[in-house]
């Protein structure tokens, strides 16, 4: 879940209409004894089950054609992978572990049966190394091919990795080098496109992040850090400075900034917390600090750091 | 959910690849201790968390212009009560109580945020209604308006109704009159075409179908009768004798066979068991008994009644 999350700036072009999201978040009340923990404004909705001592987490993801992925450069297998893949970094932001899923999917006409089930075994075959089971679904028609996914995980009760954690004085770290997936779109080839074509949702790290480290908050990167770092210090009610965040080999610091789907997890730690340089092979870096200020405000050194990542309505 | 119901024939137009669905609900395999009861193939899937006395039904369904609405005739609060409404029959089906909800939404150049705000003021009045509450979602663009909605609903441990409790002798009901919808559709005015643009979800219906008829299985018919009955024949390997459904006033028997979107349920109950001749104004009406046969025949008097209903991949 990404939109729902961008509570700093309109999601929606039309001047007045800017704040749709946030009027439908004031006039959704989340009602006593539901179960609903957290609603609207994170990676994932989080409820609770009389009697359980897990929390469930839910997001949803849409994959559209000539927006997520084409045609003429992604396999289905690609397509597959990535609109899973979406859908397990917004648990893994959260520390937990992925236990099913649901799919719709509208078809265009061009996709053709062989297209179709390649989609499912790209699919699939993340499904099985994440250990996420495929439950159900919808399938229709439509003019381009379009999906949306709909993961269910789970934390220990009161556990879950969230947006509005974060504390001033906290360290700020990333996981991985910033800016492959935008890289690769550019140019096609390489590992930055590997990178593009078959994110790895992190979510051994975010596991690790819940348990050990016991990270204050946390957020995957999906639309550029300039922008979801933005999301993620409003949801905190602080300012963050930072400084530049590594880059992918060969990326540049804009695409680093504002480049999105890297899918990396972007958390925050006690100031004192010793986090690991890396965890499986995955650089840990410090890249700031959480302070008080006006609340999404980013710093890049001394400068405002301007949301410049995806969106859809721009 | 619909189409991954249907197992009795091809959801795929080409040749060879109608066991699509067939295949991966086969590669799929409900993994033990997974807290997964019963994955593809019914109007929702069914989780059990441990140390909880309920399960939790999950159903997602597509809305997509031009499929399942028309931007000229349907206004959008029409479109955004239609897409909740859906998910809500699948509850209904189950004899659940709807929890909360999810909604992917990708929107349209052509659609301004006037009608976005619309087809939320549609959706929520129908949430308040039904007691669900929107706890999440996704945005993003596309050609044509589509969404997706993800609806979580809970039942006592156990006592789902499903597609595949029938037992041979048993009685089918039908609620309410068939083929309003579709008749609507053709017609765009009265009472009738009311019925198309506002359908109700039978929540109260399903949960006393559960309670106190103590019904064997049950189902919503968004597809049509004849459709929808062949696949819970099919699911319970049985074969269905039916007469002709009760039918919407100004409704051909044709629309009231084949017609979908009526989102009444269809219900079998022990041939012994008393069901009253309406529920809250509603009609329910003994329309055949389940027999043992091929599974997913429907015979209509004592002819095959083709499977004619709305079909995405006809």
């Amino acid at each position: 879940m990404e939109f729902w999350g961008s509570s700093t700036r309109p999601w929606y072009p039309v001047n007045g209409e800017g704040q749709l999201i946030e009027r439908i978040q004031r006039d959704v009340k989340l009602p006593r004894g539901s179960g609903i923990v957290l609603g609207i404004g994170d990676d994932c909705a989080i409820f609770r089950q009389r009697g359980s001592t897990e929390d469930l987490l839910f997001t949803t993801d849409l994959l559209v054609e000539d927006v997520h992925f084409r045609r003429a450069t992604h396999r289905a297998a690609d397509a597959g992978w990535k609109a899973l893949a979406r859908g397990l970094s917004d648990i893994a932001a959260m520390g937990g572990e992925p236990r099913f899923f649901l799919l719709s999917l509208a078809v265009a006409r061009w996709a053709d049966a062989r297209w179709v089930d390649g989609f499912y075994r790209g699919l699939l075959r993340l499904a099985a190394r994440a250990g996420a089971t495929l439950v159900g679904g919808d399938v229709g028609r439509s003019d381009k091919v379009m999906c949306d996914i709909v993961v269910c995980g789970a934390v220990p009760r009161g556990r879950a990795l969230r947006r509005d954690g974060a504390r001033a004085g906290d360290a700020i770290y990333v996981s991985g080098r910033l800016g492959g997936s935008a890289l690769g779109l550019s140019t096609g080839r390489g590992a930055a496109w590997r990178r593009h074509l078959r994110p790895e949702p992190r979510l051994a790290l975010g596991r690790f992040l819940r348990e050990r480290v016991r990270a204050t908050g946390a957020m995957d990167l999906s639309d550029g850090i300039s922008t979801d770092l933005r999301r993620f210090a409003a949801a905190s009610k602080l300012a963050a400075e930072i400084e530049a965040p590594p880059q992918f080999a060969g990326a540049s610091l804009e695409q680093a900034l504002h480049g999105g789907e890297d899918y990396e997890l972007l958390f925050t730690v006690p100031s004192r917390t010793k986090v690991p340089a890396e965890f499986e092979g995955v650089p840990l870096t410090r890249i700031g600090v959480m302070r008080r200020g006006r609340p999404g405000t980013v710093l890049l050194g001394d400068r405002p750091l301007p949301p410049l990542g995806f969106d859809h309505f721009r």
